[in-house]
């Protein structure tokens, strides 16, 4: 293949304004080799003449010819000039006219049996709070300016140590915050030692999981409960065990005929039937638990927020087995999009946990840690509880006396004494499904309990969230209920 | 059992000053059941009686005594007065005289397979970096404060749906930013729905793994290479395949004898090797790929600084048959405790991956996606990056330079084309541990090659970081150096 075949193929695209000679030059060589109009063994035109021809300086095309060669696209042989190298496969070359759509008829990927098994959790519904948003805090009282003066001062004298990176733990004035507001606040029993830092309650779950789940083992789930965690444990091809919830929260004797390893529970608050696991049920469960060697995932999701009593304290602070895995999240404390949260393990789990975290992610985000532990210090957070805790209250109070006075012989909205949302129990003929659907045409926004159940359930219920939103949002949702119930009972008379 | 047995029994402690009377009276009483002062069915005193006796309100002794009861702790018997409950287990009620040692005493627990093989990454050298610390930019040239400005800025009109998360992907705008980015700067062929941020570059390889792997699975990887790509293979069960490494990268042919179904691969700077990987291989490594349906992992790790020509494309940009994952990190180009980096998928492989990242996290960090997303698209980055590739072409070429005038014919070390380290390689006689503890008694930081190797490794060299330090500080680690290769030959002879 002679100089003149090459040249009457090798028509370069114009130079667009802007573009530097060399980089021009460069781009449009390569395309012509992987487009194939430069084919293996082709001899480019002299450098001097592609110089004269394209108006590029010599030293230019000589730079582009040698950047081409190290990337093995050209050759330069003795006596013969620079030719594209002979060894590129044909159909590589012809990469650029395959159409991309052929991707799509690529043989069916092998993936993962946790790939094939995950499902996608739906995302959270990220538009503006709405009567009743669950699982969430009141964003727009989060003292954001506040946050960020305390952001802002930690990075401005960020250390080159803390841009480093850390401890596949957590950040340590992070994991002694925590320590210290667990064992005051929770009750619970807890050095800086045993707490690890993960990004969020789902991968608090996730660790705990990858710590101690094969495929086959029996886990057994609250039912109705948290759903994340029971896609997380099917994922890890868990045998799932669904224990009945009372009101005293899982029943102890369902799970005493199964072979689970592993417990899942929410005892400060439920998920979502928001009750309260009084201490006999919890020393019932401790006992279960130590008897069969088994362990206790106590997901402390939202207790924070107590309105009666005195917050009872973690079953985590009861155990004398090292039975129980005791995790809490900052989402519902502070935001979610903080993602940080915290589990803390038995002392015979935490070099295991260490080295399952450092391999996920060698170590750990760093400064959104710090600044944490500095809003922890300075005491902000316990200031930002207890101001949520009033505003928390008086919303629930609203909410339930507006839903006594309205929706009576409807729905009966039960008082809670924790976290972000209570459930309402519908009277016999409604569906939560009905109610859900037909109260989201009025920007209502509710879950029905029966979606969190893993076989059929038989009450009807709601999630109703009362944190995220203000007492007018509350009483606004409260008379879209009314409007909503009253008119599927009088469809249905 | 009577009033008066309790009372020759109870005797609480003292109130501590600045304690509320009744926290003190809860502690006090929930303590005495707890560690069997009062027994199971024991009676309490009455409320009156008990609120002479230590000066308490009467009202906060009924309190304390309901809140008990809610919690379990209690029981009101019609007739009978206020009593400890009966069905409290007895061992339990012995819990806090339990030594806490017993815990280590526990059965074996059993862990899973992938905690059983996990074994613990060293964390990071955390202290001041030295002369020759890899794997680090310099973290003092960090634009701590601009970085502070912008998320400032981003922080105080943080929205509330910012604070309340989002996909699991990642933060939209970011994606944007990365995938314009790697389009432009890394030839990579890319759409912001391919991208998905994930915090670090370890935790990218480990949800690849999480994606993809199965136990039994073969899985080929460099050798020498990154020893965190090795053990977290390793720990997904996967059957790893060492492919040798020569001066043009992974040898295709080692692969041909493999049942691989992925390629763990650094093309751009071969870690550690530094080597680039030229065109013809990268072509013969995708065929390869493609023949056999497997996939390519490209860790582009830092790649972005490149010193010599143009950066050489990715070969996801090559790849038309969509074997390639592509991960990148911001540790190297920003810093490390950011803990952000990218990977981008083929089409098909995008649904799988959002279902996996749904369930280990819910939804994606979101503030610090946010902050770097301005501060790619205010331009800061690409700035920084033009900045840092200068110094560190300047730090190189100290390095260089002494290296050749100090330590010929005992050390030479490589020329690079990119990256924050280079390769330098022993004289016949010498060897890398040798060394590596000779220099750091002079507070000289280095890494032998060999411990990158999953078998005996022919060659003794060193991995020499020059982007974390200064000049004068390279300077001084050359002198370090000559030094100790000097005493090591005379000692030899």
């Amino acid at each position: 293949m002679g100089r003149q075949s090459i040249d009457t193929v090798l028509v370069l695209p114009p130079r667009p304004k802007g573009v530097a000679p060399g980089r021009w030059l460069y781009d449009a060589l390569r395309s012509a080799i992987l487009d194939g109009r430069l084919r293996a063994g082709a001899r480019l035109p002299a450098t001097r003449a592609l110089a004269a021809e394209y108006g590029v300086a010599r030293g230019t095309v000589v730079g582009v010819f040698e950047q081409l060669a190290s990337e093995g696209y050209l050759e330069a042989r003795v006596g013969s000039g620079t030719r594209v190298r002979a060894v590129l496969p044909d159909r590589l070359l012809q990469a650029t006219r395959t159409p991309v759509t052929s991707r799509r008829e690529a043989p069916a990927r092998r993936i993962s049996g946790f790939a094939k098994r995950a499902q996608l959790m739906r995302p959270l519904n990220l538009g503006p709070a709405r009567a009743f948003r669950a699982n969430q805090p009141a964003l727009d009282l989060f003292p954001a300016r506040l946050w960020a003066q305390v952001a802002g001062r930690r990075l401005r004298r960020s250390s080159s140590e803390l841009l480093a990176g850390s401890d596949p733990l957590g950040f340590l004035p992070l994991r002694e915050q925590v320590a210290a507001y667990l064992t005051t606040s929770r009750g619970a029993s807890c050095t800086p030692e045993r707490v690890a830092i993960v990004p969020g309650g789902q991968a608090a779950i996730d660790v705990i999981a990858r710590l101690l789940i094969e495929p086959g083992d029996v886990v057994a789930v609250e039912n109705p409960g948290y759903i994340g965690a029971v896609r997380l444990f099917e994922a890890y091809g868990a045998r799932l065990v669904p224990a009945d919830v009372d009101d005293e929260g899982i029943v102890v004797d369902a799970l005493k005929r199964t072979r689970a390893r592993l417990v899942y529970v929410t005892p400060a608050h439920q998920f979502p039937l928001c009750v309260s696991m009084p201490l006999a049920r919890r020393l019932a469960l401790l006992e279960w638990a130590r008897s069969r060697n088994a362990l206790i995932f106590e997901d402390d999701y939202d207790s924070e927020y107590r309105y009666e009593g005195r917050p009872l304290p973690a079953m985590q602070g009861l155990d004398d087995a090292g039975c129980v895995i005791f995790s809490g999240s900052f989402s519902k404390t502070l935001f979610p999009g903080l993602r940080l949260a915290y589990v803390v393990v038995p002392d015979d789990l935490v070099d295991p946990l260490a080295a399952v975290l450092s391999l996920m992610n060698r170590h750990a985000q760093m400064l959104d840690q710090a600044v944490l532990a500095d809003f922890m210090e300075a005491g902000h957070f316990g200031r930002h509880l207890r101001r949520m805790r009033e505003v928390y209250a008086q919303r629930l109070g609203v909410l339930l006396a507006a839903a006594k006075d309205q929706l009576d012989g409807m729905l009966t909205v039960s008082d809670v004494e924790a976290g972000l949302q209570t459930v309402g129990w519908l009277a016999p003929g409604f569906t939560g499904g009905d109610v859900v659907a037909a109260a989201a045409r009025h920007d209502v926004q509710l879950l029905a309990i029966s979606r969190f159940a893993l076989t059929s359930y038989p009450r009807e219920g709601l999630q109703i969230g009362f944190a995220a939103v203000d007492e007018k949002e509350i009483r606004r949702g409260v008379d879209v209920l009314e409007l909503v119930l009253r008119r599927l009972r009088r469809r249905r008379r």
